[in-house]
């Protein structure tokens, strides 16, 4: 592995570009960090843009659906897919609108899919999606059925390129505005895991998942 | 405006129907509540997602971006978009892997942009995407300049059709799991904002935004 993604005209960042990073070790610090990517497909020359989960092994994400869903045919395919993670971490007020923004750590990844056929690679992806998610949950779960990796369809998708961008800090006025009495600052956004609701039918005794405990607190 | 979004082969969810939503309440609720919304678009046939800050009237999104951005030119060209807004609010530890899963609100928009010519639409538009971010900000601050106006690509993006999906809950596991002793149920998600923290160079004096203090606390 190289410590960088290539910059091709498909990842270069345009806007903003001193935000913009294609070293593997930033990129793959956001897609650990977020619980949800955005994955979008073409299908009849059409864009669609669906949330999954996902985990993510050097320079393969994981992702995992439905084997009759339409989004894993469609993946299974082959099809290109671009992936975008993007954690908001505030709003920035600017003194003007024109200069007011977000504060986010965003990915976007380019890369070529496709369904993974050996039930161990499967069962190995499907570990690594399920502790991206709840670290440590899957030691404390039976093993998966024969019947539910059929009904499951486990997709491998290469990161081919890949780029970060990451905007944080106080706000960027034009020289002039610094003179106005007009308030700027930021507003934070923050994500939390929070407490952990335990379901009705929890048998009693039965104590609390270490794994869902280790959540509480913690901050994609 | 009708109550509801028509299902079509290209909006209709296919998966957890039962979760699915298409009345119009249900789908701006959600559009309403998010901060980002991930813009996937195809390019020489290829898929790209890009989150952006948005804002809604109706049934029309609004965009911007910079006029020389490759998605403004893109999205001016008229080619068809689909945007997806979700809140996760949980973690779902099912008794299975297999059942686990994760609480959201999600919506997926279809639609064809359209670039504001117009000055009025334009600025209209963009205190739309304003007070969305940050409600009651932009009667805090100047008119925008001319030139920041030439500067900017603002995009309405008539909803066409579009789908909202929200699972909520406890697990839902297999019957026979429920008589192992394992815990189950659902670490909350909580997204808020937060503090809002000064940029150094405010005027001394100048009180804090009374827009900017009543975001904190809010709850996407």
């Amino acid at each position: 592995m190289t410590n960088a993604y290539q910059t091709t005209p498909r990842n270069r960042v345009r806007q903003l570009r001193d935000n913009a990073r294609y070293d593997k070790a930033s990129v793959h610090r956001i897609l650990d960090a977020g619980l949800v990517a955005q994955v979008g497909f073409v299908q009849e020359g059409k864009p669609f843009v669906i949330p999954m989960i996902y985990g993510r092994v050097d320079d393969s994400l994981y992702l995992h659906g439905a084997r009759k869903a339409r989004i894993v045919k469609l993946l299974a395919s082959g099809a290109p897919v671009c992936v975008n993670v993007t954690l908001v971490d505030g709003i920035v007020y600017a003194r003007s609108a024109f200069n007011s923004s977000m504060n986010y750590r965003s990915v976007v990844v380019f890369g070529t899919p496709r369904l993974l056929e050996d039930d161990a690679e499967s069962l190995n992806a499907l570990r690594t999606i399920s502790e991206h998610t709840m670290p440590g949950r899957w030691d404390e779960l039976r093993a998966p059925h024969e019947r539910e990796l059929k009904q499951t369809g486990v997709i491998e998708l290469t990161i081919e390129s890949a780029s970060a961008k990451v905007a944080e800090g106080p706000p960027e006025d034009e020289e002039e505005d610094y003179d106005t009495p007009v308030w700027a600052g930021v507003v934070r956004v923050e994500t939390r895991l929070g407490a952990a609701v335990p379901d009705d039918r929890v048998i009693e005794g039965v104590e609390m998942s270490p794994a869902a405990a280790r959540q509480t607190g913690r901050r994609p």
